[in-house]
């Protein structure tokens, strides 16, 4: 191996076939978690993605979200807040309901979790569609944010979740294009 | 302030009354997370708790449990596995169906995200009554591992939780006897 091979972290991501539902091929990160080095790595490289975009506040998606916002305020030295279902977070909160294919759903978060022009990196496992993210940059738009970014680590291209994002740049540690 | 006078992490903790239901009051971490300087504090203090007990991987508990379990598994450079509420992880399970005070809840772990003697240590935000610890524990040991720990945020010493995990040693970031 020479110094310009990466390590292949799809490796470590097992397809399961037909979750949640009939037909759609999932992208397990639990073996990428469950191995120290790859870990590490899949954390590093996305703290080389996310620190450019200078972020004051990581913005967590419940709940696969929380899984590299954490470890990336850690690592970065910046503060972290959740976007979580609607009545699970504590005290006053801002809200954004917006539509599913079959009904809605909302997301929250505190009131006083941004500060007018905070500059937010959005933080989740998957872009799929994209239509938790884009709710998410709206929430964190109405509540004053700066929203500066998306970070994932899988994209489905395949599904053009990214134009949903508008103008906000999205990374993505790992591709497919199926 | 002299060498010896640590940083009081609760003045990060905001209470808040009546949440989840009346009369129970919440202690709240996001504020000790959407401070850069404070959860990197925490994170430290977690990890030079938790790594004496060597684990092989640290088991989150959902959702909250994610929050610590990911960035000590990057600090300490060991797995990570997602304990989790029925139906929420692909593939093959193995579950656990507990009581609770109304009712009854399921936890799972997929088949093989623990291997026969692993060294595993419990993460979760909080340590109350011991319900959700003392049955995580019950379904990893039913896999195989070795539980050598659990490891909290916060602990309600008031309510007894820690007897509910008999002989295994819980370390607490912060205690209230509330």
């Amino acid at each position: 191996m020479t110094a310009r091979q990466e390590i292949d972290l799809k490796h470590y991501i097992r397809h399961i076939p037909d979750f949640p539902k009939p037909g759609i091929l999932f992208y397990d990160i639990s073996t990428l978690m469950r191995n120290p080095d790859a870990w590490q790595m899949a954390m590093g490289r996305l703290a080389r993605q996310v620190a450019p975009f200078k972020p004051d506040i990581l913005a967590a998606v419940e709940s696969r979200g929380f899984l590299t916002a954490a470890p990336l305020a850690d690592r970065l030295g910046c503060g972290m807040l959740m976007l979580r279902k609607r009545g699970k977070l504590p005290g006053k909160t801002v809200s954004h309901t917006y539509d599913l294919e079959y009904g809605s759903d909302t997301l929250e978060i505190q009131h006083d979790a941004v500060q007018p022009g905070q500059r937010v990196v959005i933080m989740d496992d998957l872009l799929a569609t994209g239509g938790t993210l884009a709710a998410s940059a709206t929430l964190l738009q109405k509540a004053g944010a700066d929203v500066v970014a998306a970070s994932v680590l899988v994209e489905l291209t395949g599904l053009g979740g990214r134009a949903r994002l508008g103008d906000i740049p999205v990374t993505t540690l790992l591709s497919y294009d199926e």
